[in-house]
């Protein structure tokens, strides 16, 4: 697994904000807080998380064209914005968060491969860092129920590998991307055969190699935390 | 399992049509093949195949805002359809299809849970329709290396099932979405905690279900293929 | 004139669906009751009546492009859904409807010509029996005030004809579509002339053509109506 | 019917440039002929005219909102550029124009009823006028098949009137409008029963008004055309 | 300079509406006051001023696409719009408007140079005018501190020139667009080097020319406005 | 004037990238290179430099909407963006550019006021190392003709101020950017009196001020260049 450098406070102006780089991948993952909800949730005593993802034309070789001047957010980026919603909910409280909304950004300086999983890694310790300056510490009310990891694994021509580089995911065979807890249990998995289809075994290698990952990256969440450990968890 | 059902050449227009019933929900799934490739291919002697999904707005029970109205394609619909061209090109020799695109339509009528995987199984159907009145039978140059099937499996109050209705799939604390070729290997894999994350075991269990799920609808694309059989495979 | 085919009750969530087959067209109608108007309504104890109309891709010979991939809703498509809700708003009392919106939808599965006129009549069908359910057969307030179909009619080389399949609407000189009630009174007559124009004596034949052809449909709704027929008319 | 002021090259750049004044409703109609048609017509010899109608946000009591800053073409606007487009179409001879697209551009600048009738009326000047400077007043090749007049008729409370100014078509019960040629024949008819619907003689005493007003207009047509009359018919 | 041309109340809708020409150039102005104010001033007591600019597809000598085509506002068209409405709040007293909306919209119909300039102007007298007719004279609450005028300056080959055409603007070197107030301040100065960068002296020689031109505006202002003159000015 | 920072070589893929901060204020400007030009540019032997500008969502204290959820690039945006590209086209030999494109993207991380004028002095040193690359240092060839450095002036109630941070700029009464060359002439004076007009004195004093900062900034810029200044300038 590549190195992982974690700068928090990395902006002045949002509650949370982190630059994550994993390798050469650099991912600048913020959240706000904002005390209303979307018209879904309106007095239902409960929050919402919402997340955006997006690259800056010049993160990767060729430029990329801007979602604003398409006019429309491309297919990739609303796949992985949803994605990254959908795994910070899984460890939050929503009841406890109370009629508010977290809104995430992350948006890529520098693509290297994996800035899916770098994004949702990084999105996870802003959002944290944001909550505990909201709720000043408060034990009781914190809405995180436990840690959140993400990471890429991949077969290619040699065999399984994880926290594929751009140029080994570009000739993957097999491309998948795990989303697991402290708890060492999943909460999303989302493998794709991109030029063959892989069997159980195979597949039971690559998630031996996507936990002992996302076990190293939510160490290294421990290790930064501090005294923050303590508000995580179910209590 | 719910009773599936297919009705070939559904429509009169497109080479490949299928409408497929899962239960209650139904689909109609069009292949037609354009003899030109999207740019990026332009020379490549290549293929392609491309994919939409819709969903009408009477489908559901809520009505759904068409897409065209809010001018843009709703994130989920995205996902979908993504979901669905990479599944069938997993299993197509896009060399042996040369410079053609085939464009798939999924426009699901009536939604009761697992339209994008109904989508699929239909979406296949219709595409090896297409490709064998496109190829007059000619065994050496039909592209379509294996059989394809996708199944829906989750996990609900009272433990893992097979093919959620919408009414299961609404109250599932895990969904997963799961494509297998005839060689009972895995194309795509996407699970997903909704209210809870999951275990390695309970992972086994849902990939167990999918399976057998899978291996059930292969065998009846087998029975209802009759002749064609014969031109599916790597030759 | 060709066969006329009408599946009620074809979709499960919709209080009004139809099936309509005029020849090879077919058109999926859904009428669904929301019990809110658009602003420019809001206490003014009126309802309202919406219509879309949109295509399936593979519904014509050559692959149509959905709306939403163009980002807007195309020319042809918003005139004739305009055409939809005028006519049907013709026959009903928005009084007695009271403040709430019947939103029509008008998918083409398969295009033969006609198909905005067999939309109208499917329409027609569909949202008699939407309001059927809605008003529990309360006969006083049932708000539907008389019958509807709609037919082209449209002159060849050969001589005026009814009820144009598409090789015959596709070289006609003219091009009519008429509306009427069932007290044989015009609701809307478009009528073009694509090569050439007409003469008074010409536009006489084509409405005493269209006249008999919505004659026909109205008998047509009668005998299927059975029960609901005492319902409609002017109380 | 309302007196009508024709102003011929009003602008200085299009080749022909006509403001109609219809009553207060005045109508900047221009044409502008390019020397490539479009994709569908290329090779074909053929020529194409097309055309786009707009209003002044402050030409209406109530300041209407653009359609650039709605980011679509409203409904009512592009039926009304088809419209155009397809009656002028109809009295040139697309062969003879070769392959060229003549640009129609009708902007409102003030409404008071019949803004789309004058636009075609206006615009079919603005047409020949064009025509006649790029073609060099060279008779044989002049693709002007026809004279085109519009107006509008309608039935009110007192009975049928024609061309409606804005107070009588909102109180309108029905409400037409005829595009005929020089030779009394129609190009289009476009009748709508607004709050009923009309009967065979009514629809008779309207087209016997219509047929009176289109005649009063290509009177006066020929009037200010002079010399340019040769030019106009089939050869 | 080159003559400049007023027609005041020049529609008929709208409270103050102006036909100004400068030279060949042409565009009508208009000012609609709508009694509510955007969001972001509710219940603060201030109005607001809001402005809209476009340009006659066959204002320009190349036929110009429309936005609404396009589905988006221009670039250029927004920074002008942009700079139209700036310019005008500058000499108006928000706080006396009270919690109204003066939509300002210019359309230009012929280009000829300074459309922006003209439009600035242009939009001055139709805002006085309307504000007259809606403030009914009253002197004390007459919210327009100021006189207002715009002029073009630029660099071309043989020197600087005010009041550029198209011609002249085609060829600028430098081009500078200047708003001035009746005492002889700026409200805007936009000034771009376009084939060159321009000296500190060269600026000044452009600022006199252009104070030249605005004082001659505002001296026509003054001449036209007549009685209205009193109100205008800080009370 | 505040502190600033230059990061050159800040981004792995462009050829040229630079992180600048001018107090808070933090952008990333990046320059790449492209072998082809816009149409209108085709076979004319000359480049093209086109420039975008967004700002990321939590680069501001309040969070800022993307462009690409709105559908559309906001005016501010556009506006500053045309602002950048002709700045950097004024200091460029667009014919010994030849046809290739230089694609400058400005992405503000953070705003603390003056993003436009930071992002102007970054694009320009970003660009030149870009073009260093890309021409291997051949004098001859190289297409940069001088200097270019931005940055804001404005008066506040205590007086004209240089280079004002968000806090000054949102209380300034007048606001203005000048670009300058290394030669001491402007190429862009953008000024605007927010809630006064400003005289010819006070805009004397502004130009005194913007003048002193523009030479501290090219300043800066030739001592870091080193080296490639000797390719900078007119041969």
């Amino acid at each position: 697994m590549r190195k992982i450098n974690i700068t928090r406070d990395y902006l002045m102006h949002p509650y949370g904000s982190v630059l994550i780089e994993v390798g050469n991948t650099k991912v600048i993952c913020t959240a706000m807080i904002e005390d209303k909800v979307p018209i879904f949730l309106r007095n239902s005593g409960m929050g919402w998380i919402t997340s955006e993802y997006s690259m800056l034309p010049a993160s990767t070789a060729v430029r990329k064209v801007r979602d604003s001047v398409k006019g429309k957010i491309d297919g990739r980026n609303q796949e992985i914005q949803r994605l990254i919603g959908r795994s910070l909910r899984n460890v939050v409280d929503l009841k406890k968060l109370g009629e508010r909304t977290i809104w995430i950004d992350c948006d890529v300086i520098q693509a290297d491969g994996g800035t899916r999983t770098a994004s949702i890694t990084g999105a996870y310790i802003a959002m944290v860092d944001a909550l505990v300056k909201k709720f000043k510490n408060d034990d009781e009310y914190f809405p995180v129920n436990d840690y959140l990891a993400a990471v890429s694994v991949g077969i290619i021509e040699s065999g399984p590998v994880l926290d594929l580089c751009y140029e080994e995911d570009f000739k993957a065979l097999v491309d998948m991307n795990v989303v697991m807890t402290g708890k060492c249990e999943f909460v999303e998995i989302q493998g794709t055969g991109e030029n063959k289809s892989f069997s159980r075994n195979e597949l039971n290698e690559l998630l031996d190699l996507a936990t002992k990952g996302n076990n190293e990256i939510i160490d290294l969440e421990k290790s930064i935390f501090g005294e923050i450990n303590k508000y995580i968890g179910d209590k």
